[in-house]
């Protein structure tokens, strides 16, 4: 019955890394002893924004979303004791991939390995960053020269590398439909492609090698059929492009190889048990195909909407791949699906909307154009926002969000601030330490003589993986090599995206909307301005722009002046910008968690210029107790993905201005929306009620319609 | 591209009670208020025996594994407040099924209902009883006849109700294969409607609408596409067996319905997080098909190998359940599997097999027959000894027991005595009160009345369901009822299976059990007798005797002459067989919960004989509290799910019997087995010498072999 082979089980990873290069250590080792078989390493954001940890933009940020690497130092502690001859390494690095990938190769010939045979992944998707993730370092042109580079010199030294990973999974995260994450990653994987050919760096006859190296990472959410379907037909799809436009006749070259990391926009922070079932459905949607299997998974914890998952929240997840690869049967057999009428209608229809949609791009240019025209991030802006308002309404339903919001007290997070890893706050000052003494002990000339090496290098045509190979030797650091590719480069700042959002008409929106938009207009009068202004900012080095933009979208739409400038801006500037526009509320948006950093600056800074009246309110993974923190410290209001409807935040800004301004709060209630609680308890809601009641108790409809017993709070 | 009609979704149950009527019905209200849709009744071990709860067998059993339901008072708190016109209730109940429905109707006329309108499921399997789960009360032949009575009367009386769910679910704990589970489920349905048409209650063209309203009650394994093929395969033997063998011609009664209790047999009790992952997988089975999915689902909880889990644990089972159904996209479709070739293929030869196998039993003259034969339960046994030789020998690989033990300390257990619900400790005491004043309220003659009348109904061949709604009515209790019964029936004590299972010849057997079969013998020669003996015993009502069977079998292999009587005996009882048979060791197993009580007076009674020195085991589901207080009282050893090398169990015992007879550990260490160990904190064993250790960290093989690395302790 079962097919003639068992399948091999994919690769298990686990996304990780923080504090520093040691305790990241450590914990591979721990992971790797309980049967992890790949690495995947999380890089801090300076890291991978290419910024040294002493930096000014680095202040709160070391350490903190992944492992800091500033140096050849710094990598050979963090593989310390583990064989990277034998090692498969993903590492989620993007601007800074070329340097990161020359530290890797460097420490692991010091570990005696054979550069061909090192396998792993560098991420190395630079489109994505633009329209999503935003750490992308420098313009289009020689950021897809760095990837180009990148590509041929594994090529020639690197055969068993991927040396690209090009990403659907942001895209996704920033609101693409299964059929625009197809359409937009394989869009990104031609102009890659193209660019590679253009570069007269692989001889024709070999472009096979580079398009079978080339790899993909995907997204897959809980509506699991749909994802599973997706992948084969991304497969489709990837197969006719390599066909018909680079002409590769292998097939085995043309397959589609892609990694996963399951959806982490979908897991939720009330009752987040139930992550752990969103888990297992999305790792399904990339394994229950064996002619679409994911090559390698890694799954987030259930509790990464809090914060910072612990050894044991991760172990779980692991331990979620094993059950399904060694006590399942799924591996005994051939694919499920071949010669079903149900997925194949959707695979090929999904395949055919994505070719349409891939078409469009390239008469467009390509990805790359569709980028620096906004085209691309209009798109997934609006798709984005078109989500979220069926989320608002009820049709897209979450389990403990916006229905079942009745539960038990969750042992699972019963001290909520020991239900997440705290990072060591000492980490950053050893880090800063660790650096100092790292540059006096280098040889400073042979750091200064690769770092010219390398900016003539960039200057000219040469492939610039050799160069960086000789920082990476010489000491340099990681804000070195990165200062002098932006001398020759420059920066780049994204298209936000923002004023390409369709726009809510007043009349088409429901009454909340209504209601947040008369209570802007009146504000506003009571106030004798013409609008009332919002600056929407994102300090540090986080890129997570989504939430900010949805945000940013809504405000206009309920008759905000918005001011966004976009990511990584600093607390001076940001303070500065609201004086500047003179606004009447500062919201914060901050995935990384280096919140409880850096918007203490912003407030003081505005006080400083005598702005301190201005209210100020903050929206991000926010641990209760850092919440706290934040509102003695001053900050009006803390939004945490709990708060999920958008046009209840809005509401929620009207009053803090108004209680700035002291005006009463508006007679006719019409004019204000329910403040969202912002109370991280999980209570017992309905349950009392039900149990002392002496009426019937209704018995829920199995229909899947909001149920009025649980969507009232 | 999804289904031209959005499936509704499976009524999802809890299986739920506990302590009193009160308490069960407080847990009900909440679990409908959280969007549970139907109810499953879980009754104690004396209501589904037929015992009152002051009865001497009922000792430490009442309000244990189930509510108490001792008369029409007990179920009218049991649903106060729920209407039973618009609920949808199954009762897992079979011995007593027409007792308790006839409660149920009862009931639901006083709350003004329409017997035609009430929905649900009465279990009513007697045959899987005699198998596997132990609580039949009467011979076959009358327990065939109270069946077929309330099919008979449920197809006059109660339109809507399933008055059968013949059970798959029990043949798999107890063992059986998928395609074991097809036959012998098949078989019994057979048996059932064979007798119903014999017993002329049913016209002949009425047939097709009882076979319509026959349903299944299965299993769902963690091997989920063997399970969903099962699904599948069960549905076509189920239209051929009633288009050939009743002639039913309408397909809508010829539709395999089915509900499903996923397994608790695979969840585990180390790393118990995982069992979550495991409840979604098996979910899967019975979900994935539209063609053959299930009705009605009711998850376990994922601390089920630990006790009795906590209403926010069962809460997290029923969200399992939304999430997939509200969140997921997987009722948009159409059938998955229509037109795949490996479920096709899978499928048929499933079904072939299964009908080879229901062929047999035909032959032998139905269920009945070869379950009075002893033909079922020696196969089942023999295999589920197969499967735990897999187990053992690491074949069959489950996470946290035999590979990939190393684990960090669990938040989720970090208290392993509240990670569970303890059951008040004065509930028995309240039923007992009550159940006295109900016995003295009542009109006394009026119940006497009614249990002569149902006497003399037993005595003819009357339908006996008018008798029984009498006595429901003039508030006769469960036991009273049961007794009635008895009289006229007698009782009947089923095969244990354990003389046919397969020997392990010592050749063919491992060397762990050839050592602990030298030790035996050794310690045998040492004590100058011929055999040890080993008395197995289940004290209380639990029937749940598929591990002592399996203990048994192996004592039996390893040397020892076993004393096996079956279930349900009381303390004095197996305390006379160890004196009477000179035992050297008493091995109690109790799955129940009811350790606590039954156990101390098993010890006090053999000390009372003089035997105070035999050594007592015991295992079962035993919180570590209950536990350390077992052994303060004496007993030698206490085994958890997590010990699940049978051959080390047995080993230990020999060790155990050495050392009550003070002899000296033997020298040669082959001749011992490592104890298993019953330290049930969860230790991190692994992590801190990978952590600290300078050698290089091994990178795990992809392909699932034993690592080395995990199997070490």
């Amino acid at each position: 019955m079962a097919g003639p082979r068992r399948d091999r089980p994919w690769l298990m990873r686990t996304y990780a890394g923080h504090s520093t290069a040691e305790s990241t250590n450590e914990l591979y080792r721990r992971n790797l002893a309980k049967g992890q078989t790949g690495l995947s390493v999380a890089f801090d954001l300076p890291t991978q924004t290419g910024y040294d940890p002493d930096h000014v933009l680095a202040r709160g940020e070391v350490g903190r979303v992944g492992v800091p690497v500033a140096h050849l130092g710094d990598l050979r502690r963090l593989f310390d004791g583990i064989p990277l001859a034998e090692a498969n390494t993903s590492m989620t690095i993007n601007a800074t991939a070329m340097w990161l990938l020359a530290l890797y190769v460097t420490a692991a010939e010091e570990q005696g390995a054979d550069p061909a045979a090192l396998r792993g992944t560098t991420q190395n998707d630079i489109v994505k960053e633009y329209l999503s993730r935003g750490t992308h370092v420098f313009p289009p042109g020689p950021s897809l020269r760095l990837t180009t580079d990148l590509v041929a010199y594994g090529l020639h030294h690197l055969p068993r590398w991927n040396p690209i990973n090009v990403c659907g999974y942001h895209l996704q995260e920033a609101g693409a439909t299964p059929v625009q994450e197809i359409a937009y990653a394989t869009a990104t994987a031609v102009g890659v492609l193209d660019a590679v050919r253009a570069s007269g760096q692989v001889p024709p006859e070999r472009l096979g090698e580079v398009v079978g190296r080339l790899s993909f990472f995907v997204n897959a959410g809980v509506r699991f059929v749909e994802e599973m379907c997706k992948m084969r037909a991304f497969a489709r799809v990837w197969d006719r492009v390599t066909r018909e436009r680079y002409g590769v006749a292998d097939p085995r070259q043309r397959r589609f190889r892609y990694g996963v990391q399951v959806n982490s926009l979908g897991l939720t922070e009330a009752q987040p048990e139930n992550n752990v079932q969103r888990i297992v459905l999305e790792m399904l949607g990339v394994t229950l195909s064996r002619d679409a299997r994911a090559r390698a998974v890694q799954l987030p914890a259930w509790n990464e909407a809090l914060g910072l998952p612990r050894p044991w929240d991760q172990q779980w997840s692991l331990r979620i791949q094993q059950v399904l690869a060694e006590e399942s049967d799924l591996l005994e057999y051939d694919d499920l699906f071949a010669g079903s009428h149900v997925v194949e209608a959707t695979t090929e229809a999904m395949a055919a909307q994505a070719w349409e949609e891939i078409e469009r791009v390239l008469e467009m240019g390509g990805a790359l154009a569709a980028v620096e025209s906004g085209y691309l991030k209009s798109e997934l802006v609006a798709a984005h926002t078109r989500r979220r308002a069926r989320v608002e309404a009820g049709e897209e339903r979450i389990v403990g969000v916006n229905c079942h919001t009745a539960t038990e007290p969750s042992p699972l997070t019963a001290d909520l601030d020991t239900a997440i890893l705290t990072p060591d706050p000492a980490a950053e000052a050893r880090v800063l330490d660790e650096l100092g003494r790292w540059r006096a002990r280098r040889d400073a000339t042979a750091a200064r003589v690769a770092l010219a090496d390398l900016r003539r290098a960039a200057e000219g045509t040469a492939n610039l993986m050799p160069a960086t190979l000789a920082c990476a030797r010489a000491g340099v650091t990681t804000g070195e090599w990165a200062e002098a590719l932006r001398e020759v480069f420059g920066e780049y700042r994204a298209a936000t995206g923002v004023g390409g959002a369709p726009v809510t008409a007043p009349a088409a929106s429901g009454p909340e909307l209504a209601a947040v938009r008369r209570a802007v207009a009146a504000t506003a009068a009571e106030l004798g301005v013409d609008r009332l202004r919002l600056l929407v900012g994102k300090p540090g080095l986080d890129g997570h722009s989504n939430g900010a933009e949805q945000i940013a979208v809504r405000a206009r739409d309920a008759g905000f002046e918005v001011v966004y400038q976009g990511i990584r801006l600093t607390p001076e500037q940001l303070a500065a910008s609201a004086v500047a526009e003179d606004v009447h509320c500062v919201g914060l948006s901050i995935l990384s968690g280096s919140h409880s950093a850096l918007v203490p600056q912003v407030l003081d800074l505005l006080r400083a210029a005598d702005a301190g009246e201005v209210p100020v309110v903050v929206g991000g993974i926010i641990p209760p107790a850092d919440a706290a923190a934040l509102r003695s410290a001053g900050v009006a209001a803390v939004f945490t993905p709990k708060d999920f409807g958008i046009t209840e935040i809005i509401g929620r800004i009207v009053e803090e201005i108004r209680a700035a301004h002291r005006l009463a709060p508006p007679g006719d209630q019409d004019h204000t929306t329910t403040a969202p609680t912002n109370d991280t308890t999980t209570t017992d809601t309905d349950t009392d009620t039900a149990a002392h009641s002496t009426a019937h108790t209704p018995i829920p409809d199995p229909d899947p319609d909001p149920d009025p017993e649980e969507t009232t709070p």
